[in-house]
């Protein structure tokens, strides 16, 4: 069963001169998945960082392989698949379908970042992960 | 009653450094909105065109009004309140509501243009009006 | 003279299945212009609202009339070419070239929003006016 | 040295609430860095198409590692290291700077994609090599 469900009806603006969705699109639809499963789990990235002690939960690294094209008028369902806990990272497996049929597979890597010295660094995710209750 | 509906969950991606939706996705919504109204009334934008020999039902001028601040996990909806028919062109009116109270109001005016001798022309959109029959 | 000058080379990724800009990409840059003017002029809107004690210069309205259509590989030169001063409001002119041909004009109009109870409201923008020299 | 090189100028509105790009921009301004590439080469995604007979030179994957954050006023410069080449497939690699530090690598995987009995299929990229003169 998938953590997190998020359905994204493909609009026109969404779509390139090729006539399908402009690739950036994906990324910021995956990253709107993450936030919704940080909304049901824990209140949503402020509350979360604000028990958390965290100035945010940010990306390390994002990818996306490109299975089929979408267009126009299709609805696509989002699915965070399941986690991969590291020490200083969690990595977040997404699978995005349309109509039965996988078009998408990705995967955002994160921290929890706190500012120390007056910088940005990637601490441990234990506490992060008790809070999602995983 | 409202000529078409469409709902958005603002994501954090959504918002800028002030917390806010960032304005210009207003006007993305805007334009998914009069597509669903498309899409629902006459088969979509590609369809319609094909239907009356046009290039695109395209720009002329968009306004947005901004009432009240919308912020990361409200859930805003965009309704088609209306449209006013020209000779040459059409402007539906936005009205847009969070939890009851309003928080935009838009209009966006389009005309159905026509290639004609290299050039993009706006024609007659009485044609228009019959196809989405109002 | 502008005020402030903002060059956008457009990409194939602004443009829509028409082939064309798509038009909350307009908006995008009309907003980065303004904020190019605060950088300019002010250290950006950071800083400025700092000195101004303000949460933000936020809009309140926003309009674009489409003149004729941008295609990927174009470059076009959106200029604040003037403001209006109201008393808790400002309008910026904006003008959009390409080619030596006018292809857009623009307007926002934006507010000075503090903090008073718990609600934002609009305050005099006098002080905005002198701290952008104007 | 590289093969083509793309500054952008980040703006308020390319930031989320946490105060840095919120993450899908990087993806676009890659996407805009490739498409230079093409226009500088052949002219541009369109008359390579032409050229080459295809639909597309569309994504198969894209990868972002995130070194250091980067905020409003900041100018990055996006520069394709180098190229790939496989049999149905090319592989760019991106490298980002900030102020001579190193703040993304990335990588976008594309194909030439012809239309063959009604489905998109990628084909050998030798002609693509050649037409870009690598």
């Amino acid at each position: 069963m998938a953590l997190v469900e998020h359905v994204v009806d493909v609009s026109f603006g969404d779509c390139d001169p090729a006539g399908i969705v402009f690739y950036p699109n994906y990324f910021r639809w995956m990253d709107a998945t993450f936030h919704r499963f940080l909304s049901e789990r824990a209140g949503g990235h402020t509350r979360l960082c604000g028990q958390l002690g965290a100035k945010g939960i940010g990306l390390m690294e994002a990818t996306l392989s490109f299975r089929l094209p979408v267009t126009e008028g299709e609805r696509i369902i989002f699915r965070a698949a399941g986690i991969d806990w590291g020490g200083r990272s969690m990595t977040v497996r997404y699978e995005v379908d349309f109509d039965g049929k996988r078009v998408l597979e990705g995967r955002e890597t994160r921290g929890v970042f706190v500012l120390r010295e007056g910088r940005m660094v990637a601490v441990d995710v234990r506490d992060l992960q008790l809070a999602l209750a995983l």
